[in-house]
């Protein structure tokens, strides 16, 4: 079978593009807002016009030491690995300014050869860097700051499930496996994970760890560290594996330090999973209210009644306005908060219990019931979104999410503030605009993840993005938010992880340095 | 108001013993089947027995360095602080075998002074160790094999409630504070923890996070662990805190990492909990099962369903017998499932439909509702059933429990051989008994609590109580199981954690190397 290939210079996979119609009607309506031209149509350049320069490493030597595991220093492979997808990086591979690629890509085959490659990494002064679905939005991927020469091991042929208890709802996953490949798998033993960030479809379960993603369905299930029993991680200093219960009071979580860890410290080869049954029942409904923060305090009850719904999520008026407009639909005004629950015949009524009281709960807080949203269709709006970036950077237009995170007392004060600061960072150069959704809930508060465009002057888009990026990041910085609830830190968010970080980050560089003397790990990347 | 005394020599309070009339019927029933005579009658030596050097460290000096906190060398003071209430700690005191005292015991005043403390110990090459409520019953406490002189820091004055945050459901508390101090202060702000381990009372925040402690309702509001949304600890290598917010994907998660480090890594002196609201209604009943399996098997179900019951114990049919014969109720065979939920007027309904779904599972699995059983009362027995160890020990009965956890699919293998291990170690040296209850539940699997009583002879008890141990922890060991789920590893399970973290042993000693280089921190515990 013939490997699908993924997009070096845009998201997704070659075969794959936005609904044609939807692109159309989008720019149509961003057009006669932006006043675009066709002097902004601004495309990627093809691959043959990117330079690149034969590997200067012996490579042949790595690959003698490999049984099985593939080395190559195809121009593609290069490419495609030289970064993952945030912004800056799309628009500097469109453009050509990209200079620096992997020597090679190793297909790792065999996570023993690990280990070796590691080995051969140190002794040649050469930067490693893990690449699963190479979807970060936040510089996660990014060999151009990197001194050393690099290689990239992928992961995403290490993609089995190894072992599953359906009794204890467990499985044992090689880390290289994408979401729909594990769901795939999971299913025959009856379980499912239930993960699904933006990125499923490609990015991987290593990933999802190492940037301690969130998915759809997390105010419920958890963030993907909550759902690892156990981990194995081979590092410079050999391989770390913890021991698979579920739960103990043996020592520190070994788990918890390498997720957020993102190829710092090591890479991660497999993890058991905990999963759950596979739902059949749905129970979905949504509720307008008269403006976001009333639809934020019925979320916040919700929670604070210990009832957690799979999906919990609010559009504020902007972001309604947006969606409405985008699916046909009208808008009046107000707040949209969503609301999902699933169930199987056994806990059914269960379930339903909850749905009814979360009902009662938004429509005494002034929440009109519209119910007219079919939630079960959220895979494929949520799923498709990523790609309508490629065809808007198609017209010089920026755009870009970012996310956040804090405690109910301060959640008003941190939206006004980060929204003021994208606005105002765009208002003064440009056009464009700024809209803000709750993605997932907790008992001591939630995140916010804010959607922006704007409209740039050719070939000053990464300028454009930098600026109004680096507005939204001092604001949530100073206003009490965490600089990223689940894209990671990546090279985007660095400095603001410092900030942030800053009463552990000895310790945690104390761990890199203790597991990494060499500094061949993802070099640039959260921790020096 | 003067501070009540903890006993040097047995469980709780100066002030308090195990009721009378039980103690009375628990020895009669325990004389019959053991054949206990006067001369087993083997009290504690009292406090003026014990022979204590004075201290050798210029306590003087370290004085005069702090401004707040107090150092003393009062005997008592030096006695209690010199281990836990593990067997092997009660019974080494009550017989006068404790040689090794602390030269002193400071109580901290003010955190900061902890800073100077360690920097005094550094340069002094003195132990510290940090002391919560003296109540791990792993040995997480125990100067005696320290080669270094030792000085304790009990934090149990650094107690109050920092600052609630009413609408996020959190609060930030000092580290020494003690069970129902903490829900006490909590209550003002209509909060509450509901962290209920059995040695609540005298055991303090830093120690529940210190040993990765459970309690009464873990199984639907977690382990500490995950009630901790911030934390601050002193290292030698200066103050950790990681930033306060309710999820993040910046970087690795810092109080995990100190959550089971058992005072080797830091001093832990506050931390930001996670609560909940003050539940008003309650909803319990019991159901007999034909078998301790049949009973775990709906346990299994219920908690895969998604239904998260505050309380779901069982107790196996020589637990549930026990149980009986204390209580005076006629016990017919099988196996005893608890189940308790809790709700306020919000939630009532929905968790009203867990518990109707949690018994209508029960009834399908072969279970008949007692529900007899008031489990409104289960505080008092709960809290209770620590102190019967004393009495116990009195007629040279050596006493313990340990616990473990592992897979569902594992679960009743690792009970079988855990059980017989015990059951082989007693039978083959004298009479006692052994029962099992399981105490948390998860999606994954549940813990096993094994509760063993064995007549020794005078002055063997510390010898047969370690064969018995030894026994069961290979059992664990060899069964696939935790060598602790909620206690720790102290000194009692090192062996067995060795075994169990073999590859991750060398990360976490790496960090114990980074952050205290001169290990001066609780010497001997889990990581040297």
């Amino acid at each position: 079978m013939e490997k699908r290939k993924v997009k070096w210079n845009g998201w997704g996979y070659e075969d794959e593009e936005y609904p044609k119609d939807k692109a159309k009607k989008i720019t149509e309506i961003l057009s006669g807002f932006l006043g675009l031209s066709k002097d902004d149509f601004s495309p990627s350049i093809t691959l043959d016009k990117i330079k690149i320069e034969p590997p200067k490493l012996n490579i042949e030597e790595l690959q003698k030491k490999l049984k099985n595991s593939q080395v190559t220093s195809d121009k593609y492979e290069r490419v495609l690995h030289s970064s993952g997808k945030s912004y800056k990086n799309l628009i500097r591979l469109r453009k050509g300014k990209v200079k620096k690629f992997p020597e090679a890509v190793i297909y790792i085959k065999d996570k023993r050869e690990i280990e070796t490659i590691l080995e051969w990494c140190e002794k040649n002064k050469v930067a490693c860097v893990p690449y699963g679905g190479g979807t970060s939005v936040v510089g996660g991927v990014d060999v151009e700051d990197i001194e050393k020469p690099v290689i990239t091991c992928d992961l995403t042929e290490l993609n089995r499930v190894i072992s599953a208890d359906e009794k204890s709802l467990t499985a044992k996953v090689e880390a290289g496996v994408r979401g729909p490949h594990l769901e795939e798998q999971l299913r025959k033993f009856r379980m499912a994970l239930r993960h699904y960030p933006q990125s499923f479809m490609l990015s991987t379960l290593g990933g999802w760890i190492a940037s301690r993603s969130a998915g759809h369905f997390s105010s419920r299930y958890g963030k993907i560290e909550e759902m690892i029993q156990s981990i194995e991680v081979i590092t410079p200093k050999g391989v770390i594996r913890n021991f698979d219960v579920p739960a103990t009071a043996c020592g520190p979580d070994i788990p918890h330090l390498f997720a957020g860890s993102e190829g710092t410290l090591g890479i991660i080869v497999s993890a058991t999973v905990k999963c759950h049954r596979i739902p059949t029942k749905k129970f979905s409904t949504s509720f307008v209210f008269p403006d976001f923060q009333s639809a934020c305090e019925a979320a916040r009850i919700i929670i604070q009644s210990e009832i957690n719904p799979p999906l919990l999520r609010i559009l504020d008026e902007r972001e309604f306005m947006i969606s409405s407009l985008v699916s046909g639909g009208t808008f009046n005004g107000g707040s949209l908060l969503l609301l999902g629950f699933e169930a199987d015949e056994e806990n059914e009524k269960a379930v339903e219990a909850e749905f009814e009281k979360s009902k009662e709960i938004c429509q005494k807080l002034g929440g009109k019931e519209e119910g007219k949203r079919k939630l079960d269709d959220w895979k494929n709006e949520y799923f498709e979104q990523p790609y309508l970036r490629d065809i808007l950077m198609d017209f010089c237009i920026v755009v870009d999410t970012l996310e956040t995170a804090t405690n109910w007392s301060n959640l008003m004060k941190l939206y006004d503030k980060v929204k003021s600061a994208i606005e105002n960072a765009i208002f003064s150069r440009t056009l464009g605009g700024v809209s803000c959704r709750v993605t997932h809930v907790y008992t001591s508060g939630a995140s916010l993840y804010f959607s922006f465009f704007a409209k740039s002057k050719k070939d000053e888009e990464e300028e454009l993005w930098w600026e109004i990026k680096k507005s939204a990041s001092d604001a949530i910085s100073e206003g009490g938010g965490t600089i990223s609830h689940h894209h990671g830190v990546g090279r985007d968010h660095k400095k603001w992880a410092e900030i942030e970080l800053k009463d552990s980050l000895t310790l945690l560089k104390g761990i890199k340095e203790f597991l990494d003397p060499h500094k061949i790990l993802n070099p640039g990347a959260i921790f020096d």
